[in-house]
């Protein structure tokens, strides 16, 4: 964590009062944390603009285990993006569906690429990668 | 427009440098005029996830203009919609293509209702909706 | 428009009886007008993610007009952009609050730029940028 | 998984080719695969609209654990959301800052609630809620 710094916004009552409401409603301790937030939130988003920056993705796969050979094939694409699939959880959804969390680093444009091919593996009912950050920049 | 106040945010000098660039890449004229937008962005946000309050939405249509038909179904589907669809604006791509923008003012439910029924037509190549605001609470 | 021609989908019995009820809440005619839509918005999705196509996007900027000099920045920058700002649509919200839907067309990357410009412009409350097509590819 | 039937999509060869070649950059085994998936995307996305269906939720934390009572706060509003908080993953991206995934069971409004608290907590960094399925509608 970098030294602590004081900057001032100025904005109308209204606007203020409207966003001390949303603030309450989702718990935020204080106005700083929240504009941190919003803050860090839109320096992801600009991250994964660009393709070559080192980002981390949590991708989402809901499928059926009984489906012939979709858990080697995810397996196997996994391991050859090398290094960068860190790990992964497995959910038991029910008897037939599961859900598994695979948490990725990498240039965005490659996570996106590894995301593409394990939703379109045979078998994947649903997926999606939820684009987020290493934490270094925030 | 309300009275202007002023309120601190504490922040590291890291990530206020972070934000700094990326405000000036978008031309920001300063931060404050920054956070104001975030903060606007997010209570726009949160509105349209509430089904009954009034906002003001822009449906965009792309479609061949030589479908039979097309062009009836969309303007009695926005006749039907009464005052709510403000005005639209049409523009023609080429020979084939139109693109129609609708401006549509109503609780958030009933403005993405039409825009699905709209999309939904026959004809309609590519079609959706971008939520925003009667600028009243901003 | 191209010959048209036929290709089959197997599917799950319940799935289909999921989505046959999904479509009619749509108001789609029949299953292969909602296939078709389906299609398109995964192609144009897919064009904007490359930054040299030619794409259209729907720009809508919420203000208060009474800003000084707003308007004029916003025009400006429009005729910076050249032949590619095609046409917009000015709508009066109330006494104070415009919208303004500008139509562009020209390389993905030039009209998110230019997007991000115009919202950035002081007084500009609420603004977005609508990905769609010329139509040409759909 | 239910029987299985075909039905057939009407379609012009030019869209059709555009598609065809999405799929296969998309590494899709065919086109009912492809057309499976866009339509079960649909599902998902419609089922997170009402906010009383159950759905599954995957919720991505990324925080620095030197923050005090950061780790507790995350813990306890986990526990109070009962049996519906899964089962979570953490990943250390380095000395500072990890990544925690948790995967919630609930119905739409619960769990997108949960999640604002959790990326609400002082010390969360970056957050997102991925919405998908328990498998079974699809």
């Amino acid at each position: 964590m970098s030294e602590l710094v004081r900057f001032g916004v100025s904005i109308g009552t209204d606007l203020l009062g409207r966003f001390d409401k949303l603030i309450e409603s989702k718990n935020y301790a204080n106005r700083s944390e929240a504009i941190r937030d919003l803050i860090r939130q839109n320096l992801v988003a600009e991250k994964w603009k660009s393709s070559d920056k080192e980002t981390v993705g949590v991708i989402s796969l809901v499928y059926d285990h009984h489906q012939r050979e979709l858990t080697e094939a995810l397996t196997a694409m996994q391991h050859d993006f090398g290094e960068g699939a860190v790990s992964s959880l497995h959910v038991h959804l029910d008897h037939h569906h599961c859900l598994e969390v695979i948490v990725v680093r990498g240039e965005a444009s490659a996570v996106k690429k590894l995301a593409d091919r394990l939703i379109g593996v045979r078998g994947v009912l649903h997926g999606g990668l939820f684009p987020t950050s290493t934490g270094n920049e925030l």
